[in-house]
């Protein structure tokens, strides 16, 4: 592709910083490669807006992997423990939660860079950021700059660099930054719960921080609640 | 476990260097979880040598996770690219192969560390070595250092250790260490274009490299060859 644009590949959730991650690649001028997974969640809904938010935002391609991160257990995500309702922020930000699947940003990033290597891409967005890395410690910045430097070591990809552009903005602050990228936050998803028809329960830990962050910004979640 | 032996995963392929790695973590005294991959490979013969070779040398556990590495394409051990017959192991060494499966062991090792963080497990043994880093970019002592950084940072594993111990070995040097553990080598399988009895090229650059160790031993392979 001497002339046209560089490609990009960009983890794709469903979610708002994953879909403002996208719209900034764009933005930026990358040709991007969406890349999301299948890893036994019980929120499929999150692959729908996924791939409704790809083609909206103008991604090239749009992948979905299936993984068997319930082969392994051990989280509200996969298993049938119950999600906690009703912490407060301060709470949620508190520890690991048991919404934490283990090393799974470790997997979500290698299969990146397994596709990064084949495109010869050499960038690849990933939409972690500060409110996360307090709970999840494959959210942290020094673990996203070290899989970097492993991921040079591990491939002919020498320059890769991970992007992570959401890493120091609060959750309000991203909101702010899609809508000024004109990315409908209405197609994203973020419960740990929804009902079947996806509407959000707006009581676990990710609509509690959801809700936070359009009040903090004087907004309204144009998403989809229940009993709203 | 307070009193049991601690829990190891080892990844296992079926071939020579990782059953020699798992005789190593038993010997060492680790209840060994071991974990293999299905992702695409032609030869899934290699999974039904590593099922044996587990049992045999004891893993308390063997589980085999299947990954889609065809949806990337890109390597003649998941794709029908003919695999180079024929070649010295100068040549073999040279550059990438074109049997390099981009990130593989990026992959692999991430999965493991999902598995050792669910476990508590605290070391992930992996069977690459000297002969190998010379044309596979994830098979350097760099590398394996840099992913055992981030595994430390991604996890709640601090002292995480990624172990390596045919690293420096030559082939020949791990065939002997094999024999000296007791490793039936006969249960292993390397080839890349087995035929469907199992029987091994003997032309193949796994091939190659593995009659090439037996001869400098002085040691014939037990394991059964096509034309044999």
């Amino acid at each position: 592709m001497p002339n046209g644009p560089r490609p990009a590949i960009v983890l794709l959730s469903g979610g708002i910083d994953s879909a403002t991650c996208l719209a900034i690649a764009t933005h930026t001028g990358f040709a991007c490669h969406a890349l999301s997974f299948r890893y036994g969640q019980r929120h499929a809904i999150e692959l729908d807006a996924a791939r409704a938010i790809a083609t909206a935002l103008g991604a090239v391609e749009h992948r979905v992997i299936g993984i068997d991160l319930r082969a392994f257990g051990g989280s509200a995500l996969t298993d049938s423990i119950d999600v906690p309702l009703d912490r407060s922020p301060v709470e949620i930000g508190a520890d690991i939660p048991v919404t934490y699947v283990p090393a799974r940003n470790t997997i979500f990033l290698a299969y990146a860079l397994a596709h990064a290597e084949l495109l010869g891409a050499r960038d690849i967005y990933i939409g972690v950021n500060a409110l996360d890395f307090s709970g999840y410690p494959d959210c942290r910045p020094a673990f996203i700059a070290a899989f970097q430097a492993a991921a040079r070591l591990g491939t002919r990809l020498k320059d890769l660099t991970i992007r992570a552009p959401l890493l120091r903005l609060s959750k309000a602050e991203i909101v702010l930054r899609a809508r000024d990228l004109g990315v409908d936050l209405g197609m994203t998803r973020s419960c740990y719960a929804p009902d079947e028809a996806g509407r959000a329960c707006g009581r676990c830990d990710a609509c509690v921080i959801r809700l936070k962050a359009f009040a903090d910004c004087g907004m309204t979640d144009p998403a989809p609640y229940q009993g709203a």
